[in-house]
């Protein structure tokens, strides 16, 4: 999320998608057509700071050379620590008679499903979201995009290992349940009730072996199709929705 | 989908992404890279024509002036009628034990969202997708992508009116439920056993009144998030998942 956001229409998208925005540069021969008066009109109801600079500064700064004369730079993303997380799920299951959801995602690698897992898992109220801090998608403006800015508003958390942070959500009283095509068992014979840990593998790949050793069970979604499997996005959303009606 | 689609990485992702293809020109004073050589070997596995033709003829037919020497031509989608779409519904209810499930999107303007509902769909064994034939996504590139090819499996009907369609589904013996956010009852405490219709409203209006007027009953989705909303697909699933399991 350190890399700017070039270009005019981009810029406006990333206003329009609430990305948070540490400054907004614009090139001090700018024309000032609809596009550029639309930028500062979201700027400045967003109360984010606009610099009017040299055009070389612009050409300095750009990586792509698309800038068209504005560029915005994204504050990073505040990840939050796994004790946060946990504190989330702890207060949330005292308040809800004993319920709480924290979803791992192990190694998803698009930016934009992360985005989409991350909305619906506000619309459940799930306590938070784990992922590697390698190899998996991380947050990008595609993120914001595609969580509608829910982004925001979810404890999302990244860790080295995912199969000891497995174990410790354990030790916390978690259950740990792991979608897989390969589960014998359906998500809706399964008991989720209480503290869940719903493990969503990769898109490509699924669920790791070490991952799934890790995890007290599999589950599965019915597929009735003839041809299709799911968007990793689209099966985390019905097994989130499993949960919170075994727990409603 | 009559328009062309320009340029190597968007032609390799519509062979890609199975994106059905009448043929492919390629300029004749092309070099031949590792993209174009890409383009050749997938058109040969798909049996897709190739024809070397003179550039003037492709900056003739190009719109963006993006080709960089290669345009595919898309195949017009193929959409089923109603009957096609009865018919399957009523073979399925046949087979099951009388459920069958049809998806009406009340004005959905996202093709990627119409391609993500058809991907559940497909894998739930929904018997067809009913949109309407104006004000509405259609199926484009965007779609197959988002569908990740699922589209050519689903029976996809366009409509001149939503209402009186419904009302036609109706005395086919269907039971029509409307997700609305302002619905009483929750989807899991409906009825949704036999043969349903499920109407899904627009991304940004949700279900227009004449719609929610002809629906047997609203069902809602139960959201305990403090700021966000579902996405329309994302929605769609859940609820699909919910007629499935009722009819397992």
């Amino acid at each position: 999320m350190a890399e700017y956001i070039e270009g005019k229409r981009p810029v406006i998208e990333a206003l329009r998608t609430q990305l948070p925005i540490r400054e907004i540069l614009i090139a001090d021969n700018l024309a000032h057509d609809e596009l550029v008066k639309d930028i500062l009109r979201k700027a400045r109801q967003a109360g984010i700071a606009v610099s009017s600079v040299p055009r070389r500064e612009l050409d300095a700064k750009s990586e792509r050379g698309s800038h068209q004369g504005v560029m915005a730079l994204p504050r990073p993303f505040e990840y939050v620590n796994l004790q946060t997380l946990l504190d989330a799920a702890e207060s949330r299951a005292q308040e809800s008679g004993g319920a709480a959801l924290v979803v791992v995602l192990d190694h998803i690698t698009d930016a934009g499903n992360l985005g989409a897992i991350a909305r619906s898992a506000e619309v459940v109220g799930a306590s938070g979201i784990i992922i590697p801090n390698k190899r998996s998608a991380h947050v990008t403006a595609a993120t914001y995009k595609s969580s509608a800015g829910a982004i925001l508003h979810v404890n999302l958390c990244q860790v080295a290992n995912i199969a000891s942070t497995i174990e410790r959500l354990k030790t916390q009283g978690f259950w740990v349940a792991g979608a897989s095509e390969k589960a014998e068992g359906l998500i809706w014979d399964a008991n989720l009730k209480g503290k869940m840990v719903l493990v969503m593998g990769g898109e490509s790949e699924g669920l790791a072996r070490l991952t799934q050793e890790k995890c007290d069970f599999l589950v599965r979604l019915l597929q009735a199709g003839e041809t299709g499997s799911l968007n990793v996005a689209q099966a985390a959303t019905a097994c989130m929705y499993e949960w919170m009606r075994q727990n409603r």
